[in-house]
């Protein structure tokens, strides 16, 4: 346990109290309306916060690194997505032994990949299970058609190792009707030709409160929700109050009456906008804007703010997006009751 | 030692080679104007690279961060600069551990920053240099004024534990004309008080070709220069074949004629656009853009190109940012005669 004050900055900092009201809020909206909530890891990056979810209701994670699922598998996570296209010798021969160890399944959205999957897994006990990405207007990965799906579902259905999992979508977001036309168009035409499809999982956390408006969708996953960021408070989905994640920062110089810069750049803060201006909000002086960053400097406009900070302030920052900050960093403080302690995000940078 | 088609990717690929040549170059642009250069490792963050640059010439490294800084001295790196306003009881203990393993200097824009400097080495042997940071038209830290500077170099002057080492900029960039005349007359105006003025260090790669077209400053510091990437081509200041650094990624999906995406996302590339538009160049199809990232996936825009790549293709991108890319990653691989290896980036992630 550290000593509040004693915690060098910059530093991100979590409150415990909200990410656990987060969970349960958004557990018990998918509750209510029978929906699985799978949450995506990528968020937290920390076993003990998946645990905290699983524990809350969620029926497993989803990850989209074979790296990720590997520390949530050892830390004794037993319901695992990894919402990806995994290609190569390598990655196919430790998804295998990652199999081996936890209830698993992927995605695919070519011919390649599955073969790829296929050969991998046709010695194995168990077979995979691989669900087919569809693009339901995202414009990511995905398949185009229903009869696309139809065929890669097929090929699934015949490989000896594989087993078809049903459909995934990373929606559009705000366009629940298309997303729902696509999925229950492509669900229906599983099973006219006799293909099992046991689960169709939806996600993104823009969309959570309107799951339920993708009735096909029985699966849903979310990231950001635990912590909240910016972003979701100027979508008008949550509040400041909502975001559990907050960089703790250092007035380092106060050049001009107009200027003032912090101790983080986009080393910490990244040059994420998300379509926003400035780079956080300053729980301190929302109306000061971080005006620009460079790797290890953020330049806080002054010129519109009331605000006199001075050297060796310490201020808040809620990022604009707070599922890459907890990347940057190999140390998260936990915030709760009055104590702070140091953990490692053990799941982060992990690239393959 | 891997095998180079054993790699998985995304990866970030040094050709050691062309590092080790643009080592040399500026090296020897450097020593032909009689000036000192102080590589920045903000770049490569590797022990090892400062170690060439050094050997092929440097007088020393700079950092921005303690931690940074400690890692270099752990691997015997001598002179090291952390060129940043240090604050706070913690860190400043650091510092003084720090400086009695190395030759240590830091940098200081304001009065808060010297005292607690002072307080910390007031029980030292060695007194720690301090520079003063001038703002000499970039906007970020840095004193205004000449009396400003004169104000802060008695304070330095004055303290026991402390000792003036001259001036330190970060410039505005392709205006030498008028960093010189700053530094110029804030030089004059430490001698004519009777302080001392032993360097002055002025850097930045876009301006080292230029270097000497600020002849009061007798110190460069100069980061990206050693892996250089695209911004540094737009800007004209090197080639494509100067760019020792890429990264490797494999095409995982190719969901219409139009669009393809490959395993690295804003993960790896980043989000920083430096004014331009894309998040790197693809080696294989320049005319390829890659549009847009998100975490994990890049989607490459193919309207534009002939091109027609294939799921499972490898292809290498050279980044818009090459700093923020090392920071991103636990490891790079190292090639050179045909031989890749992969190593540890130590001094990444280090916040503080």
């Amino acid at each position: 346990m550290n000593s509040d004050q004693a915690i060098e900055t910059p530093a991100v900092v979590i409150d415990l109290a909200v990410a656990k009201k987060n969970i349960k809020r958004l557990q018990k909206h998918c509750d209510q309306h029978n929906i699985a909530l799978r949450p995506h890891i990528k968020t937290h990056k920390l076993p003990s916060m998946a645990k905290l979810q699983i524990a809350a209701g969620a029926v497993g994670i989803t990850c989209q690194k074979i790296g990720e699922a590997e520390i949530m598998a050892d830390a004794g996570i037993q319901d695992i997505l990894i919402s990806y296209n995994i290609l190569g010798a390598s990655k196919l021969a430790r998804l295998a032994n990652l199999a081996r160890r936890c209830n698993l399944s992927v995605v695919a959205d070519n011919a390649h990949v599955i073969e790829g999957l296929a050969r991998a897994f046709s010695q194995e006990d168990k077979p995979l299970k691989v669900l087919i990405e569809c693009d339901t207007g995202a414009g990511r990965c995905g398949v185009q058609s229903t009869d696309e799906v139809v065929d890669l579902a097929q090929k699934i259905h015949t490989s000896k190792g594989l087993t078809l999992g049903g459909l995934m979508t990373y929606p559009p977001m705000g366009k629940s009707q298309q997303v729902e036309s696509w999925l229950k168009e492509a669900k229906a035409a599983l099973l006219d030709n006799d293909l099992p499809c046991p689960k169709v999982s939806s996600g993104g956390t823009p969309n959570m409160w309107k799951s339920q408006e993708v009735p096909t969708a029985d699966e849903h996953r979310s990231g950001t929700y635990i912590y909240n960021d910016r972003s979701l408070i100027n979508a008008g989905l949550c509040g400041r109050d909502d975001c559990a994640l907050s960089v703790r920062v250092t007035i380092v110089s106060t050049p001009t009456a107009d200027r003032a810069i912090i101790d983080a750049g986009s080393k910490i803060l990244t040059s994420d906008l998300l379509g926003m201006e400035g780079f956080g909000l300053i729980k301190e002086a929302p109306d000061a804007q971080i005006a620009s960053l460079s790797e290890e400097h953020g330049i806080i406009d002054l010129s519109e703010s009331e605000w006199q900070p001075k050297v060796g302030d310490l201020i808040h920052i809620i990022p604009n997006h707070a599922c890459v900050v907890t990347n940057m960093v190999d140390h998260v403080y936990l915030a709760e009751n009055g104590k702070i302690e140091k953990t490692p995000v053990l799941a982060r940078g992990r690239v393959t």
